[in-house]
């Protein structure tokens, strides 16, 4: 679990018409690809994930540090419900983003100079091409199956469309075929709310020494607000107020803090500030607007989904207002029109969004039994075995630097 | 329907402990008050309305001005659900709102400064006791009823709790008994985006001849979103782009206009950032997080309510999401608990919040029902009557300027 990189020096061509040249991709990979290498899932992350699904990062002394383990570390690794002792897992920052793969943050080479606003416009097709490219580099024909949550759900349900004999199965988890309107809404906020903060300087702040802190942290509100469901925030937060008894009267205060709500919320948007970039908080949230497979096909999902041979899983949660469960009924009708293999669960859980990250046993339950049956078509990788090698690869791949 | 505003000078004790020392309340009427003064009905309003509740405002050549139409025109009105050939209408425009009544682009009495920031917080209890001595000064002891939507309904069933001996009937519209911790969180992320704008200056931005833009543009686009439907965003907007056909490629831009829907968003905020008062913002927020009547009672809604006599009427729609119809069915079953009289009505409407403002046919027969009820308690007024008489007020009441 220790990340490595590849640097690809053939161009990327994006859906925009531009192209990303000279990039490099930071990935990881958990347990042992067989003999075969017919035991590969590849994970796609989300809007502010990364290429670390599981595990802990080993420090320089090889000492693994607590605080950051894998964003879906309870759902995979040894004996987990995709289970590393069974599976080769892959997973891959896409790049635009800003945990290590080419992104705004990088050097343009073609001037010399921070890409920042001028970053190309990234699609969820293109970030599919984009993994596709180090499956190359890794060896990898053919993935037992492409797994990915919401917007990582987006990308795995565009593998079976653009890679339909690269891939076996498609778990797709609290995600939709398209945004909508209040998805798009949500997101236009957040993107004003970081465009019109005067430290983003158009997009081009990092030479000004500064960071759009208060756009990302509004941003970052917004969207925690989508994650939760109305009734999990009243369990967890209700109408308690801050250093108040219940029943007591209020400081009368329009700008302290007064209730959990708020305490909350302001904590994770100026977390999310320290660390988050946000010419990357525009483009991931502008790939999550665009993607739309049956934008092309007039609208029609079941026209679009017909390209696709993989088995499904699609699982929804009965609380998710940002993705709810109708709009993976979509997919699963698109599916069955087609005649496809398709499972569907739709977790009765209370956390909303969120819950696709969360570790329910009725959730958990579905996840593993479905990977067993993948488990079942292919041959157990030897215990031990060595880690696939990456000698016959194109072009040089590396450990990335922390 | 031409603004009349009336001074006070005996202080207003505010919750917080402060008061309102030397204030004007602008308001409107409508309709004539009969001879034993019982057919008034007080109309609240909520964030971003005033006391011009109907009509049309007239300019100093007296033409009507048709922009400045009310904001409960299609309900209230001649002929209209709630006839003003029946009842007498009043608007009272809140203090601390920005449309003529004190606020904080008012002059504060103690410092001959703006009062900016310093603007004592008021709550909807305050408001309320505000309105009374409207009342009282129009010489009107008991209202026919007291109506009002969203925060507007929060009044109404405050006043059946602070002046239960005053008003015959409640008529609460898409409200709810308290903010939930999700409806306190999209306050809270409008009120940062306001008071992270540079502009703000801490809230004493009037000193500076600037306004907080930003902020407002955000915290209207994130309203704007809760007012409406999931299903009626996407029936008006979907994802429509703006100047592309249907199936064709979008721009691929992170900060230009793509999609309808943000065209529309982004219109409304800059509408409302032309217009509305930033500290006005936070102190209707606040007085939205604050109200809870039951708060002193334990958490019991039921023996909060135990202390109205009203009749009631509330009024909920299926697709409000801000105040759902479970927040409305809170309200009624704390009534029935108290055996009070109640009707209900869930009008199956698809516009969400903004259902209460709009032209339902079956929304507005519930409510001319209710106020056929009502009219059939009361003297009718005679035809071309004389407007109440406010030579008795115990203070000057005068002419608004516009």
């Amino acid at each position: 679990m220790t990340p490595q990189s590849v640097r690809f020096d053939t161009p990327l061509p994006l859906r925009s018409g531009a192209q990303l040249r000279d990039y490099t991709l930071v990935f990881e990979t958990y347990g042992t690809l067989n003999a075969d290498r017919s035991n590969a899932v590849l994970v796609c992350h989300a809007l502010n994930a990364s290429h670390h699904v599981a595990g802990l990062h080993a420090d320089a002394t090889g000492q693994p540090i607590p605080r950051s383990e894998g964003w879906w570390d309870n759902l995979i690794g040894p004996g987990k419900p995709l289970d590393t002792d069974k599976f080769f897992v892959i997973g891959i920052n896409n790049p635009g983003s800003c945990f290590g793969s080419t992104g705004p943050m990088h050097i343009n080479p073609d001037t010399g100079r921070i890409y920042g606003a001028s970053f190309p416009v990234v699609t969820v097709e293109d970030w599919v091409d984009a993994q596709a490219r180090v499956l190359d580099v890794l060896g990898i024909d053919q993935l037992a199956a492409v797994l990915g949550g919401s917007l990582g759900g987006m990308q795995a349900l565009s593998w079976t469309l653009q890679y339909p004999q690269r891939m076996r199965h498609c778990v797709a988890v609290a995600t939709a075929p398209n945004l909508s309107a209040q998805n798009i809404a949500f997101n236009e906020v957040a993107r004003r709310a970081i465009i019109t903060d005067p430290d983003f300087h158009g997009g081009h702040f990092y030479a000004h020494g500064v960071v759009p802190r208060r756009g990302l942290r509004v941003a970052r509100m917004i969207g925690h607000i989508t994650y939760l469901s109305d009734d999990v925030m009243d369990e967890k937060f209700g109408r308690e107020m801050v250093g108040r008894e219940a029943g007591e009267a209020p400081r009368y205060s329009t700008q302290d803090i007064e209730f959990q709500i708020e305490s909350y919320l302001r904590y994770q948007g100026d977390k999310f500030s320290d660390y988050f970039d946000a010419n990357t908080y525009l483009l991931i949230t502008r790939a999550l607007d665009y993607f739309d497979p049956a934008r092309t096909f007039g609208g029609q999902l079941t026209e679009a989904m017909a390209q696709a041979v993989a088995k499904f899983l699609v699982v929804s949660f009965t609380t998710d207002w940002r993705f709810s469960p109708a709009r993976s009924h979509e997919i699963v009708k698109a599916l069955l029109d087609n005649g496809r293999d398709v499972a569907y669960a739709e977790i009765d859980a209370p956390h909303g969004h969120d819950a696709f990250l969360l570790d329910d046993p009725r959730y958990h339950n579905v996840m593993r039994a479905y990977f067993e049956r993948i488990a079942t078509e292919f041959a157990q990788p030897a215990r031990n075995a060595p880690v696939a090698p990456l000698a016959d690869a194109p072009v040089a791949a590396t450990e990335a630097t922390p």
